[in-house]
């Protein structure tokens, strides 16, 4: 028997918007344990620089390992941008970003070749999407938007809000102007205004969401190696199936987390990052 | 003649809010060097809990010291309403920050003894800004309020924009009905949305901005100690009037504070804070 089977999946995220990642894969992969963590102290990475970014990440990087993980799963977009190639470097475990897998959809999908994609500052700066797109497309447009208050105004609560859907408008003008027929939400806080923004852009534009897609290509991934977990972890065993790490304030982290995933968080424990 | 006389003072923020307090000290003082550090890389301090918020203040501190500063302002609300004490412990130079300033002229100016404060979740929940101001006033009133949706709408640059002031409609909804006549800007970067404020408030609520008042209080603590610069620094010579530092974003930063300051940004270093 392969006891590697058997060890958690890492997922991090530089706060709590991964959690839209990781409920994806406790969605489809209901037998894989995980340990999160999120950046809560260092947060938010889309306004930092990529030296920044690349410092934070090998930290998260570094501790997963410590956990023994088998895999490691970048939820965060602007992470995924500037440190995937850096992390897989001497990387002993297989490791998977956000984007790629968003950006495959977007191009399977678009019907007139026109992509728009929303993120923070840093991801949209990267240019990264629209790289991985062309090598897959390249007579594609792809008009990129930093929106830098959709963050804030998500863990605000204003989901579903006039304010929210006003901001929206005025960040997608442009690219609905250009014609897009597929729009990437190319942040992982953004799922959690999908309705809002699903109103803004209306049927003719699909949406895509990288966290579904991540949980899928890591499902294939895991598989490919042998490495897909067999069987659900037994309740009340020692090591629970979800553990959750921050850097700060876990108290708000647990609140937050269940809000948006159904499973019940038992516990999250700070740690000190910097250490790593 | 006294040599310490022409150290320059010390003023650090999370990031660029602490620029209000910079400029008028400028304003207030034109003869003083000022060292400027913005933690960048850690912004916001708003939401993370007291132990980081300490740790993080404290190498600032530290770096301060480091370039030879004769007095040290906070001019971040969260920091003082945390650090402060700890900060003071052991400090060979003077430190003032800008809670109690501010706290002290609201106390002043109020009639109806009813006070509004908002600032960061973190500044809110101290409730120091209530605790200061009672100590002056025993009867006050004071209502405090987390609007944790300013700082990103100022960094946006929506400081005249119909969205700013629905939020600040809905932030100060309550405390209005409460019929405050004074209002406490508990947070460096209000005081660049103070027009939106003020038609929101209208006349009747007096808008007090601790940067001001911080300045006041810092050139008196200055003189009582003969500490004051006796003449402005020659132009041109080795070490220029003001040194800005950073953890992260120097260009972006340079670009916020050339907006708002209007005596020309020659330079902002980055450094490593997590160094000091």
């Amino acid at each position: 028997m392969n006891q590697q089977k058997n060890l958690p999946i890492g997922v991090f995220d530089s706060g709590v918007g991964g959690l839209t990642v990781a409920r994806e894969i406790m969605r489809q992969m209901p037998n894989e344990k995980i340990v999160y963590f999120g950046d809560t102290a260092r947060v938010p990475y889309g306004s930092k620089s990529s030296k920044t970014i690349l410092k934070y990440s090998g930290q998260i990087e570094r501790f997963l390992l410590s956990r023994g993980v088998k895999a490691i799963a970048v939820a965060c977009n602007t992470a995924s941008a500037y440190a995937l190639p850096e992390l897989e470097k001497d990387c002993p475990v297989p490791i998977i970003g956000v984007i790629k897998p968003g950006a495959k959809t977007a191009a399977e999908i678009t019907k007139n070749g026109r992509i728009g994609v929303i993120g923070t500052t840093a991801t949209i700066s990267s240019g990264i999407y629209t790289e991985y797109i062309r090598e897959l497309m390249p007579d594609v447009m792809v008009h990129g938007r930093a929106c830098p208050l959709f963050v804030p105004l998500v863990e605000e609560g204003l989901w579903e809000d006039p304010v929210t859907e006003e901001i929206a408008r005025r960040y997608l003008a442009e690219m609905m102007d250009e014609g897009i027929d597929t729009l990437i939400l190319g942040c992982t806080h953004y799922p959690l205004i999908r309705k809002t923004l699903a109103k803004v852009v209306g049927d003719r534009v699909r949406l895509v969401n990288p966290a579904y897609e991540t949980a899928k290509e890591l499902e294939q991934m895991l598989e490919s190696r042998g490495l897909l977990a067999e069987e659900r972890p037994a309740l009340g065993s020692a090591d629970s199936q979800y553990s959750f790490y921050v850097s700060d304030m876990a108290d708000k982290f647990q609140q937050f987390a269940n809000s948006i995933i159904k499973y019940g968080i038992l516990s999250a424990k700070t740690i000190n990052i910097e250490e790593y």
